[in-house]
């Protein structure tokens, strides 16, 4: 009999409702950015990182904080009435230690309230700049794990599914993995790990925010754990595990 | 400009709503087995098939119609009160031909009439057996296309996903490719395109009707051009385009 705990990839939001959350630890995955932001932001010392869907909201709960930034983009553009983008490179530390982040992102932060409304034990956020991080909390966390990736309205996106895959490839000797969009995810990244940077050019997502002159941002994206920390959901903050 | 049509793919039908139908050819792909037992049936010279979701209406139109055989499977047996299977290897010319087949299946035939409710201008079917009738249609049809995966219970399947990189692979040239879904269907096909028989035993629907015994089915539905007809809905049946 096997009694390891689970991994089910759910690679859509609109997917979400299709697995039990009971209990389970759900990695919430934006790689283009907002998860890649986020362990930026806390990597360079952001106290905390506030995700909300809503504008006025992030308004609204940054001027109530004291030390916060707002912070969200449409259209490769700052959003009027917030500071600034979402940019990973914004948050270097000199800039962004013992601040906290209020961020507005579409499809990421949409999962993660998903997540928490379906009962999740634990959520977290993950993209390639933190994945031992997130690698690590997993196993030793030992509990089923549901990878949620964020998608673009609702569409399936690959950089996302390919993080999945990296998680998967990483942690799958501690789990069961019964699921073809796992093993999809697997499949894909096992066959373009060594190419990331170039494979990922070829994605909808890339070409959408290339056009914004974004390149940098997107390479760094699929860096390997050059932000890595583990982001958890706690008291409606993502705040770095300790 | 670039002015050819486009190519979408859905890879379950809980994904089917986001995309544009309208004017557009829906082909839908249930490999395991529904469409490689259509595409069959008809090869075998079935002067129809009636796909239909409900049992109790396979048993009324089959009663109501001279000449029909009703068929359909839960968990491997076929349903109480009708005939036959889902199995292609039943419907063997000597016993198919000139017969309606009425054929109630769960993931394909929900999609088959979601897609005509959103307006699909033509619903054809299609799996690895009519592999080349299926593409010559879309070429000659010019028209956007919307490769539309049944999947399982609404999650994304393997067999199905890598039909629909099948057909990306022979007819991308004629068409414009900007959807994530169809790069990794195409990406996942080309990869195992020559272990097509060898991969397809790792996904999960497999091991579900391996259990059942259906080994060669599989082997069967994955197998190109043998039941090379196509499947063009009209008038509530699955008749072969002339």
């Amino acid at each position: 009999m096997n009694n390891k705990p689970t991994i089910f990839t759910s690679l859509t939001p609109a997917l979400l409702h299709l697995y039990d959350l009971n209990n389970a630890v759900v990695v919430i995955i934006d790689v283009f950015r907002a998860t890649s932001t986020i362990a930026t932001a806390l990597y360079n010392g952001a106290s905390r990182v506030i995700p909300v869907a809503a504008v006025e909201e992030c308004k609204r709960i940054g001027s109530e904080t004291a030390g916060a930034i707002t912070a969200g983009e449409r259209d490769g553009k700052v959003i009027e009435g917030l500071q600034y983008g979402n940019s990973p490179a914004e948050y270097y530390r000199e800039f962004i230690e013992g601040k906290t982040l209020v961020l507005t992102t579409t499809n990421g932060t949409k999962l993660l309230h998903m997540a928490l409304a379906k009962g999740a034990a634990k959520v977290i956020t993950g993209s390639f700049v933190n994945l031992s991080s997130v690698c690590s909390y997993l196993v030793e966390q030992n509990k089923n794990i549901i990878l949620g990736c964020s998608g673009w309205k609702d569409r399936f996106n690959l950089e996302d599914t390919l993080f999945a895959g990296s998680v998967i490839t990483n942690i799958k000797q501690h789990f069961t993995v019964h699921c073809d969009s796992s093993l999809m995810a697997e499949t894909m990244y096992l066959q373009h790990r060594n190419n990331l940077h170039d494979f990922i050019r070829h994605t909808t997502h890339y070409h959408r925010l290339a056009a914004y002159g974004l390149h940098k941002d997107l390479a760094y994206c699929v860096t390997i754990d050059v932000a890595d920390v583990l982001p958890v959901y706690h008291n409606e903050s993502l705040i770095v595990n300790c």
